[in-house]
């Protein structure tokens, strides 16, 4: 199935079909007994693909069917983004779900030729975390839970844990290229292949997403830097801020070394999208999703991505209520959330350098890093490091939600302009500053107190 | 011929026999009539190859055959070294062949299955640089074409000059299992795949280098900071020194961070190990050679390499002859090539910037960086992080000559050891320096005059 047939988009309808054909999907749907008892609704509210939900009406058993189409779908045909990402979507969920198995939903399907991935369905009251932050909800695991995910999939798949030689091979699925080869390769010859496998396989492995970092290079480290026709902001309020953006020299410095890290450096296996809405929440389970821009990039931009949107939900706040004495209390939750996050994290991640280093890495070798002293100022190195890349992509995050190409519901969900602008333009002010001033921060409380002057 | 038979080490005899089996060879050869005109003598001075030089006693015409052993020549089987390394010596001459033609020897071909690779022979009096620093030879012209090559092969293989899904492609030349899959699929396969080329070129073009970036890392970022059965110094006079080196946490931690660098950064097309015989010369030629550790890698690396090896040089000349007054007049010619070598570096690359920045390249669009004040200022901050990464690579290179693994012919050849181990502890003292307080230096000038004070 997997490997037959053409492409074609799915609707609520077909989308039944293409499961009644996939036994491993009719498995996991509990065999209705007959279409009757087959829903499916398409779900999507993302930027790029189309999301159903099938649900047999009998067993109440629900999965959820992704598929991609060779465009972004907020932009439509005019801005065309390969429809593989579905296939990097599948490698990154598998191996995230390795590392932190509580964290990521289970992989049930994949099909290269459909660009379709069949996975758990999040079932209620799981919702996006962005949702949540809008409505005013505290997730008390949150910070933990997202500590957690970070830490073990940045340390795991980084040059920390990893031997070089397993470091270069894994981080080399990222060139996009090959993908076509690959695809065309096992719809074509893969008969001819069987012979000789795992060759198709290490083919497959070293496929790559630069299809997608490219595009997240434009919309993150570019557009929101020029004139554009794509970019928008609270208009008229925030056109002298933009405008103000395009002129700042020594901010366009800093996004352009940050571009360079992004680029070039192949620190871990990282996410790539971890902002708010990656997110799904209940106040028991936080599960991360849509990891189709994971490629091996620098840790900071995960980091980043997830914190610096955590600072956009508070500054959204005080426009998302009449009373701003309404979120004070939960104003305070966020912060102490970002705070918690990074702290959590850095004591994992040490934690779990600790344990390993004996381990295969040859990054921190214990012969040469052998003595209490050397490696406690390796680790604090390493930490500062990451700690002022988070900070630096954390910003560039925020700065792009606001003038950029695409926003975020935080801001877009208060309807008074006037009011939107001003939370807006409080947090660009502290995007700006964050990504200047960066490495005058020492540690994440600083940070929260700098959020609190804005 | 290239895709046939099995690997068999070569000799002398058998050389010639195997250059008779290949036309392309045989007729740079000007075909010598009768085998008693064919001469072949092994001149490999290298840690890793045996090289033979082929010649027609008739025509005069001479060839060079490169082979590559399983293992390090140098140390023995004791440590295996991937014979694909052939392989990437020869992508990489073509490559840096097309950058800079006037600079690297023409390839006349390539025989995976013999790990061998033929290719112009550097006719006489060209000989290898560091045996003209030994002697005290002047290149006048060295400064100018080193500088030419590096500024060639690093931009044009960068983010300055290259697209961003070009450079991914390229960056990914550097996975050194598929280089096995390669192998066994063009001896084993090559007749079935013939009929979907470019798949297997495809293929090849995805190969990677890592064993040798492994290799590197070791020797250069290792070694040196521990206790290694291979490190050697001069004992027992640098005993102490080398002692120092394994207990200095501050310098420890600036070669963790380098380290990083190397295993993490893919900026550009690197030659991997440009040191000074990696370099053929005569007063009007400067041919680069040797390319074997290619990868994408750190810029700094390649800078780093050359400078430091001529640093090395200097701090050499005093041992190399009875009276120092002697090479007086030769020690400010290297000084003055280092300086040289690095301004008209500086010079060509931003030249080359200049000429390209509306090109294809997404580092520094100019819809952002629109203003005479940021290029200036963006230009000016790549070039001081490129001279603060090449200085640190420099200095890393100049240690692990001196108590590593690997030591170079300019200390080697001065026989009286407390002598040679006077030279050795100064270049020692500098490089450790430079490894710490790197980043103080603003300019080349301020380097001579440190150096002149060791």
């Amino acid at each position: 199935m997997a490997l037959s047939g053409e492409f074609r988009r799915l609707d609520e309808r077909s989308v039944i079909e293409y499961v009644k054909g996939v036994p491993a999907l009719w498995s996991k749907l509990q065999e209705a007994d007959g279409d009757h008892q087959l829903t499916a609704k398409e779900i999507g509210d993302g930027n790029l693909n189309f999301v159903f939900i099938v649900t047999n009406t009998a067993s109440k058993a629900s999965i959820i069917i992704k598929q991609a189409l060779p465009y972004i779908r907020s932009v439509g045909e005019s801005w065309p983004l390969t429809k593989d990402r579905v296939y990097f979507e599948k490698m990154a969920l598998e191996e995230q779900g390795r590392l932190a198995p509580h964290h990521v939903p289970q992989v049930y399907h994949f099909d290269s030729t459909m660009s379709l991935i069949a996975m758990r369905y999040l079932e209620p009251p799981h919702i996006i975390l962005r949702k949540g932050l809008i409505a005013g909800i505290q997730y008390p695991l949150l910070a933990r839970h997202m500590a957690h995910f970070m830490a073990n999939t940045l340390f795991f798949t980084s040059l920390l844990f990893r031997s070089t030689l397993d470091h270069k091979r894994e981080g080399t699925q990222f060139i996009n290229n090959f993908v076509h080869v690959y695809n065309s390769f096992i719809n074509n010859f893969v008969h001819v292949f069987n012979a000789f496998i795992p060759f198709p396989i290490a083919v497959a492995k070293f496929c790559g997403n630069a299809a997608l970092c490219r595009h997240t290079q434009q919309v993150v480290f570019s557009d929101p830097y020029r004139i554009y026709n794509l970019n928008h902001w609270t208009s008229p309020y925030l056109d002298p801020d933009a405008e103000a953006l395009r002129q700042d020299n020594l901010l366009k410095l800093e996004v352009a070394h940050l571009k360079s890290i992004f680029s070039e450096r192949a620190q871990a296996l990282i996410h790539g999208d971890l902002h708010t809405s990656s997110v799904m929440v209940t106040p028991q389970s936080t599960q991360v999703i849509d990891p189709e821009f994971a490629f091996y990039g620098p840790m900071g931009f995960d980091i980043g991505a997830f914190l610096g949107n955590l600072v956009l939900a508070f500054f959204a706040q005080d426009g998302l209520v009449d009373q701003p004495e309404d979120r004070k209390a939960y104003k305070e939750w966020i912060l102490q959330t970002i705070e918690d996050t990074w702290n959590l994290f850095y004591e994992k991640f040490i934690a779990l350098w600790d344990e390993h280093k004996d381990g295969a890495a040859e990054a921190y070798l214990p012969e040469i890093y052998n003595n209490p002293e050397v490696q406690l100022l390796a680790q604090r190195r390493y930490m500062a490091d990451l700690f002022h890349d988070s900070l630096g992509f954390g910003a560039a995050k925020m700065i792009r939600r606001i003038v950029g190409v695409a926003h975020v519901e935080d801001f877009e969900s208060i309807a008074d302009a006037a009011k939107r602008a001003t939370c807006e333009r409080k947090a660009l002010n502290f995007a700006k500053m964050l990504l200047k001033d960066r490495r005058k921060f020492e540690g994440i409380a600083e940070i929260i107190s700098s959020i609190r002057l804005f």
